[in-house]
């Protein structure tokens, strides 16, 4: 358990705080994570008193915690340990008085500043923070993306921030990285001769990552029309996981280890410039279609009027030129309004060297890890067996549960709860180091700038399927075809 | 399905056909695996009409067969296969004319003739067969272990059953070989890249095969003080096993090439000679003791009798001297009255080759594969994984069962049933060549050689333990351990 610490969650009354931020903290309360003491401190803009923020805040967990996880009595636990602060941060007038006397009451504890807000205003809090002098030695900040356009904005951000924090008080989020899943995969890589001996180019044929939301524009049109797939989705998400598969095995699990063998990675990667885009790259829009029997609509409607090239959908094939990847293609994939909500890391092995059994035993499908992050979490290795019983050999595919869920009845992962708890126990492994940001950055941003300069148009779609046919070209040039989930 | 054949079962009344044969025969009658018009002929030396062994063989179903496999309407179809013949096989006189009259009312048809007779008596049958022309071309027949005493006496055995039949119409049986989990082992190991890429002495440390048997001598006293554990049960049976889990991958799996890629395993076994013998093997014999808190007598009281230096448990360490299995120790073992009755392999793997959590992830347990073929049948394979939803990184070894015991509820195996549907079939690939009898006798003879000449002395163990403590010693002076059964 931490030592107690103060969370400041600026942006408290928003949506992320309240569906995800809150009831992960709520979770954390429930497990015993939290030592005696701790105080929450939801930040909101906008005048309530502490009675009303409470209610808000108990009515989000009464609607985002799982069956079975409210309680009345936990509740009255955990609402004791909330300290609502009226404050709108980009102005440095009076209102911060509430704020400091709580904080400066304990001025040597932890103290954690979650910026749940939009990046433009990361620096009038920061700024307001330190002229009030509430940035103390122990004062760490988390900041999750977007973290800006491109490497130039993106660096303009950190360097915001880092004129008030020291990189190693930075804890930069990646909710995927908090899930137990990731973990697990790390933990089967290096604590098991079966898999990492073999995690190379000379058994694994290729790996395939791909997030596909069910879901459109949620409200984010503006935003979402100048961010694009590869900005939102590849540039932190997908090329996060990427690293992750890829590393070379650091010395130790430690946060400096992990972050440069992962730097290691998205340096290896091949850049993808001029005529490479166009080869490597599938962009798509949605337009019109039907998921799950409803109809919904196409992104301009979405949109509610003009054009758009904004990409909705993004495939892509990379390489990491590396002496243990050589030759082994990267198959990345991510959409919005998709056939099914997933998130899948798929290992693909070779085939077998040679076969000894002949045709009547079926066919051997090459070994197969697949890591799904979501909508719920497991892992499973597709294995070839016998047909028990049968006189004659029969193959056939076996697939192995390797997240236990016999075992883990009750398990059920919060990555956000996860992550907050390693930022207060100082743990910065599992968040991203401003140099991964800037190395993303920098392979992601010639593509888009190769799209811009030849006015590449999105291949359209329809909603409720896979993407337009040209991410399935992709594979099907290599050979290969996607997984989808099913 | 077979064609329909003739099955004659010499020593049709005795223990092996009423406990084994017979209900293997009835399985394969209810699953649909017998032909239309096959024909079981059990032969009985003691006069007993045919309605007597009828009588005998349904009480034997009965009483052999497990919960809800016994059926009335199914004995009722199954026993119209059967055509009991009274005859006594040493005897060249009138009474082979019951059994040739009804073989030659279809000639064509596949004959198998199963001895399941003493060794002794296997010549005169034979050569009675032969006399009475009832060997036809489409004759096989089906021996069972123990083929003789010793390289010599074994090979005259094999010549006289070569005299009257050739060597590709000679079934040899081995149980062992017929059990569900050792073909899904060489399944398992030639097609999966995560197994076979790893199959060797880079990655694997070393080799169980354990044999424990709770009975003591069963009646059989005579024949076993003779005989003793190395031989009733190494040469054969963990010898054979032996060769499946080391072989190197035939071409395909036809009988011809598994049996060049067993004879190469025996050939290259190290030989174990003179003052090797007391390094590498530890010889034991029961003493009084206790299984299942019930008080059972020493071996020289099973015996009624006398002294005795014969082995009821036999430990061993062989070394394979190959490419594959340079450095890596086989480690072998059976025994009476052990603890527990299991048969089992394990395939240890080495350590990771470097540690990436520190202390507190917990001790990282080496990759395990465990093949069980006793009681029941399962193959386990032990990973290390993630303790899910523990903030810290804590490992912890997880088993996984690749016998999908789920997907088989209903899976029973039953290697005789398999075994005798081989031999229908012609299929020989799970039965032992004479010149792997040959093979293995060459390794072992000068073990007894050595004992025989040294006048050694077992070791006393206690009824109800694993060994004696020299069993042990030989592991820890490797710096390893048996894994017993649990």
């Amino acid at each position: 358990m931490s030592n107690p610490f103060d969370m400041v969650l600026f942006g408290g009354g928003g949506d992320l705080a309240l569906r995800k931020l809150i009831p992960a903290l709520y979770r954390a309360y429930r497990e015993g994570s939290l030592a005696e003491g701790c105080r929450i401190l939801p930040v909101c803009r906008h005048q309530q008193d502490a009675d009303q923020y409470l209610n808000v805040a108990l009515q989000a967990l009464q609607q985002h915690l799982r069956d079975g996880e409210y309680c009345n009595s936990i509740w009255t636990g955990f609402s004791q340990l909330l300290r609502p602060v009226a404050l709108d941060i980009s102005v440095p007038d009076q209102q911060w008085t509430h704020l400091s006397d709580i904080l400066e009451s304990d001025p040597e504890r932890v103290r954690i500043f979650y910026l749940a807000i939009p990046p433009g205003v990361f620096g009038p809090c920061c700024e307001n923070l330190s002229s009030k002098g509430l940035i103390s030695k122990n004062s760490r900040v988390v900041v999750e993306k977007p973290l800006g356009y491109n490497a130039q904005t993106s660096n303009e951000i950190n360097s915001k921030i880092a004129s008030y924090f020291p990189e190693n008080s930075i804890f930069r989020i990646d909710h995927y990285l908090g899930k137990e899943t990731v973990q697990n995969l790390l933990a089967l890589r290096f604590s098991n001769v079966l898999f990492e001996h073999l995690w190379d180019a000379k058994t694994i044929d290729h790996i395939q990552i791909s997030i596909s939301e069910t879901v459109g524009l949620e409200g984010r049109a503006g935003f979402y029309d100048e961010t694009g797939a590869l900005r939102d989705m590849v540039q932190n998400h997908l090329l996060q996981l990427l690293c992750l598969i890829a590393m070379d095995s650091p010395n130790s699990m430690t946060a400096k280890n992990v972050r440069a063998e992962k730097i290691k990675v998205l340096e290896a990667l091949r850049p993808l410039k001029g005529g490479l885009v166009d080869k490597n790259v599938v962009r798509g829009q949605y337009v019109a279609g039907e998921i799950n029997g409803q109809k919904v609509p196409g992104y301009l409607d979405d949109l509610e009027g003009g054009s758009s090239a904004t990409e909705t959908f993004v495939a892509l094939r990379a390489y990491i030129d590396s002496w243990r990847w050589a030759g082994v293609p990267f198959y990345l994939r991510t959409g919005k309004r998709m056939e099914k909500r997933c998130a899948e890391i798929v290992v693909q092995y070779k085939k077998v060297s040679h076969l000894v059994y002949d045709e009547s035993a079926g066919n051997v499908v090459p070994n197969r890890l697949v890591i799904r992050l979501q909508p719920e979490e497991s892992i499973r290795l597709i294995l070839m067996a016998k047909k028990m019983d049968s006189l004659t050999t029969e193959l056939q595919p076996a697939e192995l549960n390797l997240t236990l869920s016999d075992t883990y009845d009750s398990f059920r992962s919060d990555a956000y709860k996860r992550l907050m708890l390693d930022a207060a126990a100082n743990n910065s492994a599992l968040f991203i180091h401003r140099d991964e940001v800037a190395a993303a950055w920098a392979w992601v941003d010639p593509i888009i700038e190769h799209w811009r300069e030849t006015e590449n148009q999105p291949k359209p779609y329809p909603a409720g399927s896979w993407g337009p046919e040209e991410a399935n070209e992709l594979l099907a040039r290599d050979g290969r075809q996607w997984f989808n989930a099913y």
